[in-house]
């Protein structure tokens, strides 16, 4: 231990690489271990699919501007989320919280309230876990345990060259619901008004009370498709489509004008002098999914109005790139993309 | 939320009986939800459980006395002893870290080195997880899934009138362990003075590397044993003898003379003047399996040298005790036992 090297120089995904780099699987019934949204255990061929999350106050939410019960429902849903990504349905949750004296049984309660809500709505059942104090802050972790049909379940490494890039809902609110109340909790630290959330209660609600997409994975099972490839989109659109095309080792094309926005969100967006799209590509918590299907699949695809077509997967070696409006090329990079690029 | 009640006037339990007494299950999948070691989940006749843990730093452990390969192994192991405490293998782990900027990749990896380590000695698989920052100290959340065959799990609520109530290993030496590092942990704080662990290695080890009962549950299987009740001993014999009693609506009788102690701690014990049964009965974090089991089983249970039979179980309404050596009836309270009665 006499040497020290600073965590942050490998960043989120090269430290869960360099700690998981070794394992080496024992039982046969693990089919998918550490790299997905979900492992994957067989069970004598129904196919169990579990993923887990912490949650840290200061680091993942901001109880001056979050609401314990949406706080509650959200812990809930971000797991649920990465179930769906698995084209999985969640069936059961456990749920470990800490929390420090500040917290009173009522607020507690509260974020129970939340929790409950979203079991409820996903037919979901909590079955069990651990309460703990702890030193400062509210920690949260939730696992999310689903069920898939054999050999159903789908990773992020199955896309093909030609297959189009698909994305549920609309990219980018919750990031402006993230700017707007950090924007808001400023001026009130700073003066002392009162936040001014008018007329943006859709991008408030898409940042403190989000949704899984338990609709899409439904209308797969109903419409009889199989996605190639599937995450859903925690970071921002280019970091979880980066995940896909490397773990499928293709490239991918992307057209800024299909990406699907919110109008209120975008007219928000103007508002504040930031490209929506900046906001698509960089913004992440949008809990939408991004899954890749076979051409085969388009006129399927197109008549579901929650999907749009966003793109198309190309070969490795021709890059990952953006067309934008305009029609120039950008490359897409973790953190958006690279401008200047022709 | 303008009532404020605080969470110590409920106790740990309590807590948890609150915030979990309106749970309506919703899937037929759900065989066993809060309230045991495990849950359980049906997947086709064969049966999975599952259990998660919170360990937070200056809580549950104190890094200033344990190396982090230790706390590595240790947060699997007490997750896969939950599991052996259904009567279940454990399979899978999942496992959620949250660090500050203090911990640097090195301390990760001694840390991975345990959990690594435990995953190997007993056959786990380690499939996924969530690293994330902390604002203060390290937190540890993990999943353990295992394995039943059909209808082998066994709960907390079994335990019948006349059943022998059956300890594996020995109690009480890692409540030893704790008070001796915690004791040169002040000497030091005082006076600086090196610790002093000679020849207390094996209750120092059974705090910081305990190990979970595999033999005890492959005992159960080879010898066609299904315990009427078990548990696993966190947080000391009383606290979860009455789990055990409070599920199953039964009193119970232990007898001090009984209970299995390992010298070395015993002689550690009287030189603190501090009474080994005490020590037992309170001290926790023994991870040894506590079970009930028919009087039919007595002659295979006796031939098993890993497992002590320390009494019986009794109607609830003759309550629950524990007899002295000097033959002094006490009642027993979760916190050890009421002096005095007779």
């Amino acid at each position: 231990m006499s040497q020290r090297t600073e965590i942050a120089s490998l960043g989120e995904f090269g430290l869960i690489e360099h700690l998981t780099k070794n394992i080496d699987i024992k039982n046969s019934s693990t089919l998918l271990g550490v790299g997905d949204d979900g492992a994957v255990i067989d069970h004598f061929g129904r196919q169990t699919v579990v993923s887990s999350d912490l949650l840290i106050e200061g680091i993942h939410f901001d109880l001056s501007y979050t609401p314990l019960k949406h706080l509650g429902y959200k812990s809930v849903i971000v797991n649920l989320s990465d179930i769906y990504a698995m084209n999985a349905v969640p069936t059961q949750i456990l749920l470990n919280i800490g929390f420090s004296n500040r917290f009173s049984l009522e607020a507690l309660d509260e974020f129970y309230t939340g929790v409950y809500a979203a079991c409820e709505a996903y037919n979901v059942d909590l079955i069990g876990g651990d309460t703990s104090t702890s030193q400062k802050g509210f920690i949260i972790s939730v696992t999310a345990i689903g069920e898939a049909a054999p050999d159903s379940f789908v990773k992020r490494s199955g896309a093909q060259v030609n297959d189009l890039i698909c994305v549920s809902g609309e990219l980018g609110s919750a990031f402006l619901g993230l700017t707007l109340l950090e924007r808001e909790k400023r001026i009130f630290e700073e003066t002392g008004a009162q936040p001014d959330l008018e007329g943006q209660s859709h991008i408030v609600g898409r940042l403190l009370k989000p949704e899984a997409r338990k609709d899409i994975v439904e209308y797969f099972s109903e419409a009889g498709i199989i996605p190639t490839s599937m995450i859903d989109i925690s970071d921002g659109l280019s970091s979880d489509l980066l995940h896909i095309c490397k773990a499928s080792q293709t490239g991918c094309v992307l057209y800024e004008d299909k990406f699907p926005f919110n109008e209120e969100a975008k007219a928000f967006a103007y508002k504040l002098e930031i490209d929506p799209t900046a906001c698509a590509l960089s913004g992440g918590e949008d809990y939408e999914l991004l899954f890749t299907v076979s051409q085969d699949e388009y006129e399927k695809i197109k008549t579901n109005p929650s999907i749009s077509i966003i793109g198309y997967i190309s070969p490795e070696n021709e890059g990952k790139h953006l067309i934008t409006r305009a029609g120039n090329k950008h490359e897409l990079i973790a953190q958006g993309w690279n401008h200047g690029k022709k």
